[in-house]
C-alpha cells in the first residue's frame, strides 16, 4: 500500500497561539438522548491537548516510556452551551493560559462553525511514575511560553 | 435460569440524604498511564446520578420515551486528588445541594475507603426534546427536596 | 474565525474500492496494559464505516432523523494480531464484500504501516425504528455495488 | 463513613460452572440510535471475565504489577440478537470452554431476563510484558479446569 499524506491522521495546526483540531462526531460519542454524551467532550479536549503538544514538538509517549512522567488532569471546569449531534464537524480550539513549574492551564472551546458548544478550563500537572507532581522539562516550558506569547493581538 | 436478587444490578442506597453507589474499576476505565482515565470519573458520576434518581423513584427512561424531557449536564467542575487504579473498589457519594425550577445541583465525591479521589459539583438541567430548558415535574422536585432535607446532622 | 479546509475533519478516501481512514491513538483508546483496549478497535472501525458512507454520498443522519432507519451491527468477528500503542498513526481499510436486501458485509483491517494489527468481518443490517430489519434504500444499494465492483484488479 | 457490604461492588457469582454478572445500562452505553452501542457489549463482557477471575481467586492486577503478564483478547466473534436499551438490567453469563497452555476460550451471553441479546466466543491469551504469548500460571490453569468441569449436567 503506497504511503500518502492523506493516509496520515490530522493533528491540527497552530494559528496565532491557538491550536485548532477538527473532530467528527460518531455514534460512539452520542447517547440515547440523541446528542453528544457530556463526557465525550473531555475526550475531544484531551485529543486536542495531545495534538497541541505533538505539533509543538513535545514527545509525551517518549517521556512516558522513559519513566520521566506524564501529564495528568488535576482540575477541570466545563460549561455546556449547546448540544453537538451525530455527524457534526467540530473544532476544538486550545490556548495555554498559565505555566507553572509542574503544571499548565489550558482554555479550550468546542466550536461548530461560529457557535460555542462547550468551554472549559483545564489544569494539567506533570507527574512522576510514583504519582507525585514533578517539575516539567525546561525545554517544554519554553515551548509553552512560546505558545502563550504568540497571541492574535 | 432462575431469577435471583444476586443477579440484579446494584443501584446503591440512600443514607442520611446521600446516595452511595459502589463502582469497580475495569480495564475500560484505565489508560496507558496506568491509572483511571480522567473522563471515566464523569461516567461513574453519571451512573450514580441515574441510580440516585432510580432509588428515589424517578423514571428517567419513561420521561425520555414520553417526550417529556431528559436531564442534561450544563456545568461541571471537578478536582482530581489521587488516582484510582485497576480493580479498585470505589464509592460514589452524591448529595443534592440546590433545586431550581429547571435544574438541580449535585455534589459528588469518588471515594476509595476514606480517601477522596475526585470531587465535583455538577449542574443538571431538565430539557425538552427541542433542547430548551423546561420546568421539571413537580413530583420530582418534591423528591429532591426530600433528599436535600434528609441530611446527617 | 476564518473557515479553512484544515479545520475540517478527515473522512478518508476511496482508492480502488477500498476506503482508507487515518486514526490516531489517544489516551482514551488505551488501557492499563499499556496498549489499545480491545473494544477501541470496534470504535475505529465504526468511524471508518460511517466515513465510507459519508464519502460515498450516503446520509445516515438524515435517514435516522427521518425515521427511515439506521445501520446496526448484527455480527462481528475480529482477530487481534499485534497491539497498537499510544500515539500510533493507524489506517482503517474497509471493503464491502457482500450486499443483501437488508444488510451489507464489510471486511476491515487496522494497519500500522505495513503491519496488520486487527482484521474483522462485520455484518451490518438496516433496521427500522421498531428494530426490525428493513430493505435498505435502492440508491444506497447501487452505491455499495459501485464500491464492491471497483476493485484493484 | 461506616463500611457496609452494600457499599462494595458486585462481582457476580459462580453457579454450576457459569459466572453471572449483573450489569445496568447507563447513558454512557447507549448511542443516538436509542440503543446500546455495539462496542459496549465488549466492555460488559470484559467486566464479566475480570470478575469471573476475581471470584475464582485469580489476581490479575498483581500479575500485571509484578510484570508477569496480562490477559489480552486475541479473537472475538459476537452475534447481536436484540438491542438493549437505557436502564435495562442485564446479566452477563460466562463459561470457560477451552483451556490451552497460554490461552482460554470463554463463551459469553448477555441476557435480559430470558432473552439472549448478544452471544460471543472470546479467546484470551496470557502475554508477557513484551507482548509475546506466555504459559499461564499453573495454579490458574487448575482453577479454570475446575470452572470448566463444574457444569450443570
Amino acid at each position: 500500500m503506497a504511503i500518502d499524506l492523506q493516509d496520515t491522521p490530522q493533528h491540527g495546526r497552530l494559528v496565532a497561539g491557538e491550536h485548532r483540531l477538527p473532530v467528527r462526531v460518531y455514534y460512539e460519542d452520542t447517547d440515547a438522548g440523541g446528542i453528544v454524551y457530556h463526557a465525550s467532550y473531555l475526550r475531544f479536549m484531551e485529543r486536542a491537548r495531545s495534538d497541541m503538544l505533538r505539533v509543538a514538538g513535545i514527545d509525551q509517549r517518549g517521556a512516558l516510556a522513559a519513566g520521566e512522567g506524564v501529564y495528568a488532569v488535576t482540575a477541570l471546569a466545563i460549561r455546556y452551551r449547546r448540544p453537538a449531534r451525530l455527524d457534526d464537524a467540530l473544532l476544538v480550539v486550545s490556548r495555554v493560559t498559565q505555566i507553572g513549574a509542574a503544571l499548565i492551564a489550558v482554555h479550550q472551546t468546542v466550536m461548530r462553525g461560529d457557535e460555542v458548544l462547550a468551554e472549559a478550563d483545564v489544569t494539567v500537572a506533570f507527574v512522576a511514575p510514583n504519582g507525585r507532581p514533578r517539575r516539567q522539562p525546561a525545554a517544554w516550558m519554553r515551548i509553552f511560553e512560546g505558545l502563550k506569547g504568540d497571541d492574535a493581538s
